[in-house]
């Protein structure tokens, strides 16, 4: 079982609440992903009206929030965003996502990496979302990071494990767990992010953009179980010749 | 459902008998796949041996034998192999494998296409395999296969979808079924394969080389079944440019 | 240096003369890329009128001409079209072109085999342009072609070596030249397959759709040289592991 | 022309200094390379004896000192050896490489950047190696670097352009030159480097470690140069579908 911060998940799939067509189909799509984190973005109108909207019904289906900074530039704002979130969702938990580029939205490491030290000292839960940069990771586990949410490529590119060879240094050298996150478009990209030996992989578009959330999240529950039993049982290595699966017979050669 | 020559399969994943350390764990793990369709070599003690002993578990657990040709280096030998198969395990389906190479295990073109014809005419079940060779389908389509069987890398080479882009020329061509067989390693590239639209895929390797077959085969059966769910969804598009999952805020302009 | 039939050729990148906008544009970018064989379909106006026009300048450029078959859906009419094009073009030699699809232009294995063998056998030089098939092309050595051409990726597409594992075998199997065919877009492709091992390349789309076709010929020209000296030289293994360039000082630790 | 910080070069090439069996050799390989840009590591050695033996025929052949950093594990030593490189070598260029992690050598975001603001203050012309982070090459170009080195994948793998759609955006976005670094250790790489619009590369291990490292040096040379130029000239777009080279004939229709 999966735990960040004494927090217990049975389910190694996360996922957000970006990008739906309605509110209703968004909260059948989370409950058929069996989803116990979530991340929703921080926005104007929650200032101003409640939330409960959105929170009651996630509470009910035993879904933990996870609150993101997306929008932020910097650490200044990112660490602003997180003590609204605090008010308002009443968690300290966070995922940092600090992306000064609005064109590829690629994470900013040295504001991640401010953000991250001064909310842990503020006694946050910080899960930041970072480049597949092994230094970085290893720099937010030291300011005591629960977790590290390395992207497999571009947030919303559905491209896939574009990042596969520094996500299996990241994974081999964490000791926190690792969230392989933003542009797992297909199940089979989870299950391969799980069979690297990712703790956890978060999808929000791959299920959102589908023409049938509903389907599709219960896809992704089904790809990442399937992968992480794969890693767990090991898998096999990549040859570059052939091995025959069925045993040579040698009898057509004494018949001939 | 699946349908090969008028027979209905509920499961996608076929399997194979090779490999495994014993017939216990063998039988067990193609229990635990689902497999409706398990493909074995004809070894030659078979001729001397009842093959009772496999046959009749197999059997119970509602299993369709496929035999396979594999050591047949030419079109004769192989129309020989499945002529003895037929005597042997009472069935006229036959996997149609001709690969003269001992070192990569390629499959034959010229070879198969001869086989298949002859085989076709007199009353067999072909599904052969190939090569990830469009025209070669194509033309195997028109002699009548049941089936086509082309590869996605070597044989028992764990590489995966390496023909990916042939694949879904022959997925986009074919008007029988494909069943991608060979290089399937890793549930993962089993997802991957349907998720392109094939209509099953044969694993052997990955599940007999396991160290724990039983639980591998369930991952794949999984593998399979989440691949085809997306497929029939529909996937997303891969895009260059990242694609924000949460909404701009705007607000954190407005408080500065 | 190459050797195809008997006949020698200092550059190992082959062109063809097909999709220039101009004849003056082709001739400079053929003068340009070093090609001492170059491939031309045979085109309907070439029955009633005189070759000449293309004929004469090739040939003063010391260019050996290949026809190709490309249009020919069956062996008979690529036969038909390789007889035609010994007399029209005086030249024994053909690029044996079978594809029946129009729209990905997969090539026939099976009338390719048909038409080599009885081309071969009418005294002519056969160059198949074939599918990354290690056996079609083991076959096609035995019925006696000067060469195998095996496909990088679709015709046209510019999608690079997508056969690499493919292109290996049938390098390490090949007694015969390997000439690796369609689907080289950049030069970095081209010094690619070069430096698995091919024996020479054949470029059209990548040099004939340039903005500038007679500095992409040189591009290529170079790109293969490149490539040649590097495979004979030999090239270094892939790495799991980073390994440092420069020597671990230790002087660091002293100081501090 | 390339220029960096007011210096011109007229090869795009650079090298390192790093893994020769001989100081000839190296010596030999650097001159074929027509590098003008070569960079050293600072050994112990160089503080108690001359550094003239390798400085001397370096300088005559023209050739730029690049001393790095490498070896230092944080900002504080990376700023002191090259303090200690400046007196050294009377340079004050400096490639900045910190990297903490002894095995997969990946360099640290928040170090570099660090030391790269305080070098450049201190009057230092700062060549940062960095992983391929657009935000953090961003960073380092807005406190003064004057080229930035991100990594195609990790030093001295031979794994080639990992990074590929990494570098893409920072080559998009950026304002100084680019110089691709570690990981390109094949001809072809260093060429696709060059086609996706890199400034320059720099190669050491591909160099150095080949069995023939002078001849492999001027295909690294050529293939920097080819690369370049196909770049300007631009490259086709890579197409999903077949595209003929040859106009389809139609004549066989006619004759049938």
């Amino acid at each position: 079982m999966l735990t960040i911060a004494g927090h217990q998940f049975s389910s190694r799939l996360f996922s957000g609440t970006g990008k739906f067509s309605h509110s209703r189909v968004m909260l059948n799509a989370l409950k058929a992903s069996g989803s116990e984190l979530v991340t929703l973005a921080i926005k104007r109108i929650d200032l101003k009206q409640s939330t409960d909207n959105l929170m009651q019904p996630l509470t009910e289906l035993g879904i933990k929030l996870l609150p993101n900074t997306s929008g932020a530039r910097n650490a200044k704002e990112a660490i602003f965003a997180a003590q609204l979130a605090q008010e308002m969702f009443a968690t300290n938990w966070v995922k940092l996502e600090i992306h000064p580029d609005p064109k590829y939205l690629m994470p900013d490491p040295i504001e991640t990496l401010i953000a991250a030290e001064t909310l842990v000292k503020q006694g946050f839960v910080v899960l930041p979302y970072v480049h597949a940069d092994p230094v970085l990771c290893h720099r937010l586990e030291e300011v005591g990071c629960a977790a590290v949410m390395p992207l497999a490529s571009p947030i919303g590119s559905n491209q896939g494990l574009l990042t596969k060879e520094f996500l299996q240094i990241i994974i081999e050298q964490a000791k926190v767990p690792v969230v392989i996150d933003a542009g797992i478009g297909r199940p089979s990209d989870a299950t391969a992010a799980m069979e690297l030996g990712a703790d956890a992989v978060l999808v929000n578009t791959g299920i959102a953009s589908s023409l049938q959330p509903v389907v599709m999240a219960k896809c992704f529950q089904e790809a990442v179980i399937t992968g992480r039993n794969a890693y767990q049982v090991g898998l096999g290595q990549v040859l570059k010749q052939a091995s025959m699966s069925s045993p040579l017979t040698g009898f057509l050669n004494e018949l001939r």
